[in-house]
C-alpha cells in the first residue's frame, strides 16, 4: 500500500516530504487538461513556461507557442490555452510552448523538491494515471495549481477523485488531512461536476470570459488514454 | 454584506489581502480552545509563545506558563495545554503564558499583514463570536492553524461553521472556494462532529496521548459567552 498526500496549493508543498515520490501536478482549468490534449493529439511535447517572454524564446527554437491574456489570444502567438486549440492536427509533431504561471510554479517546485515522477493530470486521462500508478507503486503526491497559490474548487475536486479511485483499487491509503478533505469535496460534488463547480471563484471567471466549452470539455472523465509526464523539463507521453 | 475569506494554513495567507479585515484565528485541537477557556476562567490576559525558552521569559514576569512536549507538562512549567487546567480558579487574576507553536505564528502573521482585528476562535464561543462580528461587520478572514502549515479537517470545520453562521444570518457572503471548501467539508460533518474527526490525523495523535476528553471538551458548541481579541500584543476578554 502506498500512501497518498493532497496538497491543495503548491505554497504548501514545502511542509510535504517529495523526495521519491510521484507528483500528480494538476490545473484542471484549463493547464494540465490542454498538456494531456495536446499530447494525445500528437504533440512531441510541451513545455511549459512563466510567461509571455519565456513562450517567445521558445517560438523562436521552432515551438507553437500558446498564451492568452484577459482571456484572448496573445499577440505574437500561434494559439491560445484552449485545449480544441490542439485538435486538428494541429499540434500534430510539433513542440508546444504552453504559457501557464500556476502550472508552471508546480512542475518548478516538484522537480526542485526531487519527486521521483512529475505527472501532468487531468480528468480526461485520469483512468490511465490510474493505471500507471498501479503499475508504478510509490508514495504519492497530488498537487493541486490552484489560483495564485490559493486553493480552488476543481483541482480538490480532481485531488479526491485521484485519490478515491486509488484506495478503492487497495493500492494506496492515506493519512493525510488534505486527501480526507479532498474525497469529501467529491461526494460534495455527486456525479455532476459542473453543476457543482458553478459555485467556484475560477468557473465565474471563466464563465464570463466565454469558456463555457472549455469547462464542459475539460470535466470529462477518461476521455484519453496516453499518460504524460515530465522527463528533461518536458512533459511528453510516457 | 461583508465577505469571508477562509484561509485553511497560515503559510497561504500572504496571498489573501488581510489588511482593515477581521482575522478569527483558529487552533481547535487545543490552543484557541484553551485561551478562551482561560479568559472565560478569569485569566487577565493570555500570551501565545512560540517555544518553552519563550515562555520562561514571561514566567519570570509573573506569567503561569503552559507547555506540553510529546503531551506532557514540560520541566519548569506551571501547567501543561488543556483547557481543563484552566478550571477551578486555578487561572483567576492570573497572567498566563501559553506555548503554541501553530497558533503563535497564525496571531504574529495576522498582525503583520495589517488585521484590523484578531480574534481567537473556538466552538466553545462560536455563537458569542457571530454576535461580536455580526455588530463590527468589515470583510473577515478565517485563519486556520492547521498542523506545521499542512491544512488539517478540524479547524477547517470550524471555518465551515463560522462562515455558515455568519451567511445564514445574512450579514455575510463569500466568493472564496477555501470558504466554500469548509462549508462542504462541515455538511460532511453531519452533527456528530467526533465522530467526523475520529478520520483526521491530529485526532489520532490526540487519542495516542489519551486526551481524549480534551478533544470532547473542545467541540463543545457555545458553551461560552465571551469574545477574545488581541490588544497589545496579549489576548483578552473584548
Amino acid at each position: 500500500m502506498f500512501q497518498i498526500d493532497v496538497v491543495l496549493s503548491p505554497a504548501l508543498l514545502p511542509f510535504h516530504k517529495v523526495q521519491n515520490k510521484h507528483v500528480v501536478v494538476v490545473d484542471i482549468l484549463r493547464a494540465t487538461s490542454t498538456i494531456v490534449t495536446a499530447i494525445s493529439e500528437g504533440a512531441t511535447h510541451v513545455k511549459t513556461v512563466l510567461d509571455a517572454e519565456e513562450a517567445k524564446t521558445f517560438s523562436l527554437n521552432g515551438y507553437l507557442s500558446a498564451g492568452e491574456r484577459n482571456g484572448a489570444k496573445m499577440e505574437g502567438f500561434d494559439m491560445g490555452n484552449s485545449p480544441f486549440e490542439c485538435m486538428n492536427g494541429k499540434v500534430l509533431n510539433k513542440k508546444l510552448a504552453l504559457t501557464t504561471t500556476n502550472g508552471t510554479k508546480c512542475f518548478d517546485a516538484a522537480k526542485e523538491a526531487g519527486a521521483q515522477t512529475i505527472l501532468a493530470g487531468s480528468f480526461l486521462n485520469i483512468d490511465a494515471t490510474v493505471e500507471w500508478l498501479k503499475n508504478h507503486p510509490a508514495d504519492c503526491i497530488i498537487l493541486c495549481a490552484g489560483w495564485k497559490n490559493k486553493v480552488n474548487l476543481e483541482d480538490t475536486l480532481y485531488a479526491g477523485l485521484l485519490t478515491q479511485k486509488l484506495i478503492d483499487s487497495n493500492v494506496a491509503t492515506t493519512e493525510d488531512d488534505g486527501a480526507l478533505m479532498a474525497m469529501d469535496i467529491l461526494k460534495m460534488a455527486g456525479t455532476d461536476f459542473a453543476d457543482y463547480l458553478k459555485k467556484s471563484s475560477h468557473y465565474q471567471r471563466l464563465s464570463h470570459l466565454h469558456h463555457h466549452e472549455d469547462m464542459v470539455y475539460c470535466l470529462k472523465q477518461s476521455t484519453i488514454e496516453v499518460v504524460v509526464g515530465m522527463k528533461d523539463d518536458v512533459l511528453l507521453r510516457l
